[in-house]
């Protein structure tokens, strides 16, 4: 069965296995399979996407959720859901944190004599408790990891069911609790609901659990493969197991086939090993992956479990570079949450597979998984797109709790590596997130959070000694991480972007292994300036370590995060210098931009987006800025150019002045036309900032203009950009009142912007004043969805705001206000 | 010191004590003493109203509320304050149920040696945790009991304060508990806050904690008053006790004082013991307040403590009726909940006394407070009024739960018990309400709520022997209370009002004392009929118990609550029969009409004010419907006389058709005059329903019309009231269009109104259709007051709806939408 198959498998279901076998990920406890019973065709994994009901409420217990009296207004939802899709980012009221109650019916058909049902769940938000019938079946604890619930005997009680089927209902609960990672001070949402795949399984009394592979390669050849397996056997039956182990290499041809008799056992047991003489190593470039199909045959029923996984072997080196299969490779890398506009954290496969496609595009090879253990199926993509992975345990500004608190992060990490630990992709499993941040617990006890950092460190090293562990900010522990990364936010939170090269390298002195992760800037999509650097004055050279309160956007010391316009041309100036300085410097292991989607966070409700952490390279639909292009620039192994502006309808300055044009390209030569006349051809030079020094100052037409920009390749390809747009010579006074635009629609939402004008009328292409928008009469604004135009307050982006409005009508009015303007409103036609 | 003086005192918190002595209500463990030492004059108790911050999200611990780090929007309140303030009945989303903290430094000044230093709250919703520094100083479970804190340890931990001073917070949490009453399934809100007064309170190492007076009086003279008290004596200090006791008569002339000397004691001791020989007895005519002074002189200090208390002895007699001080008295009994437009559970002691006064004035003469523990300013005024009370413990719709559950029951009936045990008004311990709802737990243990009530009732009986017990609604219990209610809502929830006596003799006949507690019908202000039996052809003669889910507004059999029109004049007559049924009744004790005032639940969104029940005969924020006057016509003292339909401004027929008028009085006859012309004088006569007679069929003019009534009661004192309205001749045909209008401005509030008009334009007079206005553009609606008029969701009265506007500006806009015509939009001007 080919991949494609079994991923169809996973999201449609259901499955006839007459004549063959298939599999999927089911970890932490269990890994379920189809198995083969005969000629019998069964579904026997049947995803739980619709059928559900779902209530933002708490309820006294299940009975309530069954009760025949209407106690709450349950509403048909489908799996993945989640029930902070639309308030994560409400401007007004902080994202619910509470219980959520769903429900639904299931008929477990189990077609194996004492075969077992399982409830599979790849991920509940933050809490859980399972529900069959009145009677709970589990508590789980923990938002981001997978757990196996067996309703076996549950399913058989008749009081459970009634005539519609087995009564199942979870209790989900996003609300604070201190013994829980991550920390309630994280600059994230720790989101509620069933936002990942649910499923039933059917497998026989004695099944494979889990299957691991362990791959020790090396410059010499050739390379070790184990296999270990666990079976889920609850009943404690005896008898033999047929063990058959065969191994297809990334062709698809077999290369390794066995089979052994064993009595029935306890534990992990290596079930076969093999010695694989020339390896395909897995790289970024050449991502081949193995696979390895394992059967447990019983008196019970058969059992499969195919697992992919890949040859290669890395190293860090002290104070320098990273290796991948005894290369240097610069680790190109970038962030994710598990977020998105419009459904949080309950995002499809098919937006999970455009966003981690459009990484790849953008050039990264690495990528870490901010702050918690990511679904399956994101690993899976790694693994298949070549992107290198930090995996990361979710103790995130936590400092360190009691028993209960320390207990839950190591089972955490245990899970954590055992349900991930095949990915090839997987290289660093980090340990955790600035735990040097104060307020979790009453005061920051740096001897304790070592401690349990080191036995963090202990315990992943003990289950994995193959990878490397890290951590990202906690000076005070630097030492205990395999790799560690201090807090350098050169030219944002700290210091200017210039400062950058010199804190790389006294950190360099500071660890064996450095990897720089998080750094980046803030940008307002939409918002460009002629001068990003005219509020700047103020920012000392220096520290560029984020510290203390320097994330708000007031208060303390002068910083751009504070004192910068947010504009995408900033940011990309930004990126461009760090960029640069990473490409030239070959001791440098990587780094990681943070991140590479803007993304919800209960902090920052002043942001020009309220609610959203707006450091992303593209908008929170995936809808790319500026700045995508200039990692592109850099790190795309396509041929691409692009002109800045995309977004910037109105550039502005004095008749005839010279404006400066970017242009971020990796091709050799970029020749650029304005109205259709060339205006110079200028060759790329990476270290020539910035735009490795494919930029123009020329004087634009008032009024319209056309840039039109050609690149050229190493083998001579053709590329091209082109941006229109208008260049205003009326200069602006203080803004003085808004106007609102009906622009057009499209299905049912009209677009209406709004723009903030001077007394005499001019457009104030400056403006970053805070509007909100409002609907009076049918229709509602498009709204909460953590955009530029998906926000019913927001910041101007060069004088100008917009939103959406869904089934208006005739009457319909829009209004926007503004503090110290003149608001208006507009009805709409 | 008088009534003033103390009153004064508490509202206003210092006072200065020489030469005189004050003392204010502090129970349940302490009733702390403002005491005279020598010549000190000091503050001894401290109102904290200002100088609070808040915040509405739950923090990690205390040491958050004082981090330099700006975790929380906290924001400036004054105490009392509820979180719920806002949106108790916000018809779109629940209330908030979780933790909100408050915070304040305080800094203690005892004046005594080795004196304690004590917070006092008046009630927290509906958990607190309250702390000091970043310790915990005490957990409280129950939103309606007072206690106390002894911060004096605390207190001088120099790691408790900063340069600023002491501080405090307090964790409050309304989030669902199942061990706490009342029940999760309550048709009230649980509000959250420091809705109740918070004082810090100096007092000597030992004082006063508890001053009980036990009066036993009868038709026998003289009455025995037993005085009792209890020392706070933390320290364990020994020594002796000097004890004056003084009681003055409602006329403030001493009748006795006694003084002795005792060692310091443990526990309850009795003080003293007087005789009183012909007592002033307490009524509800003649509420008259004896005084009780107790002086607690010890080496540490003094302590005084007055209670008020009252002479008076009652009686229910067995399948008949209520006597007091040996008289036969029907009791006229509503209801409140702590709840008021704007401010929910934190009413104002200025509040208060307007609700109380309003009660009394509607001529009632008892008030079961609604379901829980009311403030003693509430008991205060019932004593000063002549209101006799059944205060109930919240023991509301749970069932029975566990331990913990039942543990906690039996400790707040206790505390509400001794906290409340002075007040003569009172005269029933409420014990619960609708126990035979189900849902709470799994299943309904009807053998388990009989032994829990039974528990109760002797717990009960054990701390109070002079005070009876009873119950509403738990029909399989009903033999344990002393005093019982079935539920009988004839013409609401089920029959028709006319089966009102058939029912209640019923009811008589299954326990030893009835008294008929929750009767009456929601009405929605405003809305008012020509003919409200129009939809009610389906309704059968028979059941009046509320049961199952007739409380809803839709499903179920034919009822008036699901199918009638929720119109004041269905109410009205509702209201009239049931009191001309109970005024004829000479066996009845008395009933009590639900409610005095609209409120809100988190059930019933689909009222015509979502969120509210609305079967108060005023509307929540005190404004009178029509049916406060029917009540005022039965039982009020004055002389009044009120045309039916002051908010009626449109009534509607053919032109010359006969319409009625209703004319509700006191006295004895009414002379009506229409246009300035007598149409006739009608003599009260209480059996005529409706309006006791007192009713006129008369045809008005079409267009603009004027009644004027004038009563003349017994002794010839005359009393008028007079209408304007207008009548519509014109017939309407389906609704067809909103209209909106601008009526008018006062200070900052525009008043809108829609108005709801058929296809030629013609105002749809009966039309009820639920409209939702909106707002786009500069200001806000005024909204989610809960009443008709300041609600953005609400149903139509007579066609029309209406609300505020607030800090409108030129271009804002009001739109009005309602399901099935051409909504409205309207720019202000």
């Amino acid at each position: 069965m080919g991949e494609l198959n079994r991923r169809e498998f996973l999201r449609n279901g259901s499955l006839l296995v007459s004549g063959m076998t298939a599999s999927y990920h089911l970890a932490p406890a269990i890994a379920a399979q189809i198995s083969e019973v005969g000629d019998s065709t069964a579904v026997r994994v049947q995803p739980l996407e619709d059928g559900w009901e779902f209530v933002r409420m708490p309820l006294d217990g299940p009975w309530q959720a069954w009760s025949d009296q209407p106690l709450a207004p349950w509403q048909s939802v489908t799996i993945p859901h989640c029930f902070n899709s639309y308030d994560g980012c409400d401007p007004d009221v902080p994202a619910y944190r509470g219980k959520g109650w769903y429900r639904r019916r299931v008929a477990p058909v189990n077609p194996y004599p004492n075969g077992r049902t399982l409830l599979h769940f790849e991920g509940v938000g933050q809490s859980a408790a399972v529900y069959v019938g009145n009677s709970l079946a589990m508590m789980h604890t923990g938002g981001y990891d997978e757990f196996v619930v067996d309703i076996t005997d549950m399913a058989r009680v008749p009081e459970n069911s009634d005539k519609h089927g087995l009564r199942l209902s979870v209790e989900c609960d996003n609300s604070p609790d201190l013994n829980r990672m991550p920390s309630d001070l994280s600059d994230f949402t720790l989101y509620g609901g069933l936002y990942r795949a649910v499923r039933l399984v059917h497998v026989p009394a004695v099944a494979l659990e889990m299957v691991h592979i362990e791959v020790k390669a090396s410059a010499e050849q050739p390379a070790s493969v184990r296999v270990r397996a666990r079976i889920h056997n609850p009943l404690q039956v005896q008898g033999s197991a047929y063990v058959t182990t065969a191994i297809t290499d990334p062709k698809g041809k077999l290369i390794e086939q066995s089979q052994s008799i064993f009595p029935l056992w306890d534990g992990v047991k290596e079930i076969a090993s093999v010695m694989v003489s020339t390896p395909e190593l897995w790289s970024p470039r050449m991502p081949g992956l193995y696979e390895c199909a394992v059967t447990l045959r019983t008196d019970y029923g058969d059992s499969v479990q195919r697992e992919r996984f890949g040859i290669r072997y890395f190293e860090f080196q002290e104070h320098g570079p990273f290796f991948l299969n005894g290369e240097r490779l610069l680790l190109r890398g970038t962030h994710r949450h598990q977020d998105h506009a419009g459904c949080a954290a309950a995002m499809t496969a098919e937006q999970i597979r455009s966003e981690m496609e459009m990484i790849r595009r953008m050039g990264a090879n690495f990528i870490r998984l901010a702050h918690y253990q990511q679904p399956q199926e994101v690993l899976d993509l790694c693994d298949e797109l070549g992107i290198l992975v930090w995996e990361e345990l979710p103790w995130c500004r936590a400092g360190v709790g009691g028993a209960e608190f320390q207990h839950q992060g190591r089972e955490k990490l245990r899970t954590m590596i055992e349900q991930h630990y095949n990915h090839p992709s997987i290289i660093l499993w980090g340990l955790g997130n600035e735990d040097d941040w104060p307020g979790e617990y009453p005061a920051l006890d740096r001897e304790s959070i070592r401690n349990f950092m080191s036995e963090l460190n202990a315990v992943a090293h003990e289950i994995d000694p193959g990878r490397s562990t890290s951590f990202r900010r906690c000076d005070f522990a630097r030492d205990i991480p395999d790799v560690y990364s201090p807090s350098i936010w050169a030219g944002w939170y700290g210091g200017r972007y210039q400062n950058y090269q010199a804190s790389l390298e006294s950190a360099r002195e500071q660890v064996k292994h450095l990897l720089h992760i998080e750094w980046g800037a803030d940008s307002h999509a939409g918002r460009h300036a002629e001068d990003p650097y005219k509020l700047l004055a103020g920012i000392r050279q220096g520290d560029t370590a984020e510290r203390g309160l320097v994330f708000e956007s007031h208060g303390g010391p002068a910083r751009v995060s504070r004192d910068g316009d947010w504009s995408e041309t900033y940011a990309c100036d930004l990126f461009d210098w760090h960029l640069k300085t990473q490409e030239s410097l070959l001791w440098l292991a990587g780094a990681a931009q943070w991140i590479f989607k803007d993304f919800t966070t209960p902090l920052r409700v002043e942001n020009p987006i309220p609610r959203v952490n707006q450091k992303g390279v593209v908008a929170r639909d995936l809808t790319a800025k500026e700045s995508y292009y200039v990692f592109q620039s850099y790190w795309s192994e396509e041929p691409i150019v692009h002109i800045y502006g995309h977004s910037w309808p109105v550039r502005w300055g004095k008749p005839e002045e010279s404006r400066l044009v970017r242009v971020y390209s990796n091709c050799q030569a970029v020749e650029l036309f304005l109205n259709g006349k060339s205006v110079g051809v200028h060759k790329r030079d990476s270290l020539d900032f910035p735009c490795a020094g494919l930029r123009w100052k020329i004087a634009f037409l008032a009024g319209e203009n056309t840039l039109l920009a050609e690149g050229k390749d190493a083998s001579g390809h053709t590329v091209t950009d082109t941006i229109h747009f208008h260049y205003q010579t009326e200069a602006w006074g203080e803004p003085s009142e808004l106007r609102l635009l009906q622009l057009g629609r499209v299905n049912d939402v009209v677009r209406v912007e709004a723009t903030l004008h001077d007394g005499k009328g001019v457009l104030c292409l400056d403006a970053r004043d805070r509007v909100r928008f409002t609907l009076a009469g049918e229709g509602q604004l498009v709204d909460n969805l953590g955009t530029v135009g998906g926000s019913r307050v927001v910041e101007l982006a060069n004088g100008r705001a917009w939103i959406g409005v869904k089934g208006a009508a005739a009457s319909t009015a829009v209004g926007v206000t503004c503090k110290g303007v003149v608001p208006a409103t507009l009805l709409l036609s």
